[in-house]
């Protein structure tokens, strides 16, 4: 069983609009709600890959009651949310309805996320006991995504804590501060972008930055470079996995589809450049899906044997 | 008890940003909800104002859900509303953080609404039911806004056939093609704005536009002409009344507050001078509040005894 922590969940909702023209009235042609925040997309991708997954985290309000439906309709998928007073917040994605022949690289999207729920100290203590109680079961948990409001700026450090002393492996996905201090409680990888590598390290070369993250405590790291695919550093070796072609589409998801691979990998016991494979098989095929976040599963499946896995050269 | 209709029910949702832009991404960084839809805001006004008020139409979903709690802690107003397996609308009007020293009067909103729940002929068949089984308890009933998908186009017409048959007098306040029909079966009073009085009769002269309306088949025609205040044309007269002076701020529900000081003036059977003064100062009191859509009762009554409602000459 593959544990995925989403401490500040999402309903996203796409709107399809003609144009967004600020100061105007539009009218909406189509709206699709879907569950969100990282752990919850990871969570889809590992089920759809055929793996048994827990997800829990905060839910309250009628968003937390869509995302909850949602989820118990998908297989695979098993709901261990904790319910809380706030409300889950939604996110809103204004999407043009662009020509069919423009491509999908035109900037066509607008994004209005709320900030989340006020958690109280005492939904935190909750959660950090079902957690606690979670862990036994699982052989793996992620923790994804941001911090709700009240969630103190150290909640993944002590997380990552507890599944080290309960011998569970543990994989971050993160930024800012939560990363800074979650990197330090020795967390056994992470899966930081190009951006949140240079918050992190303050250094633009990911070759370096990496090297950096390493020093600072984390186990492994596997930094998703977009265009340029996948560069892991870990106690076994370096390397860099990079699809057959450049990818073209919506990055939406493709990170989280990245942290499924690599979570899939580790639970099939697979060596570092298959997981790599497997990682960068998804989040290409992520990008290149007609529905923003999804995989299109005939495209991983064509890509995974394409993908370019190379040895990196150790530096001095 | 005055019965408000609300087909296309709706949550309002507020958010503020600080500068809305195109293809960003955007911190919500405060979200309002309320309950919305003409009749809605017509029956929370006519609460306040201390009438008994019932609202039906329909509601579904989580947006549904919302819209019932809030409705539920606002005393006077009795909810009968009808379950559909669709989902209520959401309308988002995204607000700019404006200076404090700018006018009110800045284009700040930016409004992205929803098309509402598909209705199945079965569930306007109930509604109908609904409907007939509540007009024998009531005085006067108001139908507000818009038709949500499946609603017939004549559905107004064919609800106000059955309450002119149940002899209850009845209010419609509509656009389009559902006004057409609607006047056509000869409604009591209309309160069409300026925009609804040209697409209605083709004229942009509101005396000439109102006393076609009357020969379509209303009783009574209400315009409301924003700064210009209402014109009334009825079979005892014809009036016109505007505020003390022009009056700045949010116009958003303004013409909503106009058909709850109508139906008020009318079940404290006012004469029509004094009705017409109810819903001018009503409505000038809601463009002055600091909340869209909320009326601000000290204002009103201040307001109240200084509108000026005047004869109007009767053409040839």
């Amino acid at each position: 069983m593959i544990l995925t922590v989403t401490l500040n969940t999402a309903l996203d909702i796409t709107y399809r609009v003609r144009e967004l023209r600020p100061y105007a009235s539009h009218r909406v042609t189509s709206v699709t709600e879907r569950p969100g925040g990282k752990g919850l997309n990871v969570a889809r991708v590992l089920a759809a890959l055929g793996h048994e997954v827990t997800v829990t985290g905060f839910v309250g309000g009628p968003a937390g009651r869509a995302v909850q439906d949602q989820l118990t309709a998908t297989p695979g998928v098993l709901d261990a949310l904790l319910p809380v007073s706030g409300s889950t917040r939604r996110t809103i994605a204004v999407v043009e309805e662009v020509e069919e022949t423009a491509t999908s690289l035109t900037p066509d999207t607008t994004q209005l996320n709320e900030p989340g729920p006020q958690i109280t100290p005492a939904e935190w203590s909750a959660f950090q006991d079902v957690y606690e109680g979670l862990l036994p079961s699982v052989s793996v948990v992620a923790l994804c995504g941001s911090l709700p409001p009240g969630v103190p700026v150290g909640a993944y450090a002590h997380l990552i804590r507890t599944a080290r002393a309960a011998g569970v492996p543990v994989l971050l996905d993160t930024s800012g501060e939560p990363l800074r201090r979650g990197v330090a409680a020795r967390p056994d990888l992470v899966k930081p972008n190009a951006a949140e590598l240079t918050e992190l390290t303050g250094s633009h070369e990911p070759s370096q930055a990496t090297r950096d993250v390493r020093r600072r405590g984390a186990r492994a790291v596997v930094a998703s470079l977009g265009p340029d695919g996948l560069l892991a550093v870990t106690p076994e070796g370096r390397w860099r996995a990079t699809p057959p072609t450049r990818v073209r589409g919506n990055p939406t998801g493709a990170g989280d589809s990245a942290v499924a691979g690599l979570l899939s990998g580790l639970i099939d016991q697979l060596p570092w450049p298959e997981r790599l494979a497997r990682a960068t098989a998804l989040s290409a095929a992520t990008v290149m899906s007609p529905v923003a976040g999804e995989f299109d599963r005939p495209t991983y499946e064509k890509l995974l044997s394409r993908v370019t896995v190379t040895t990196e050269a150790t530096a001095a």
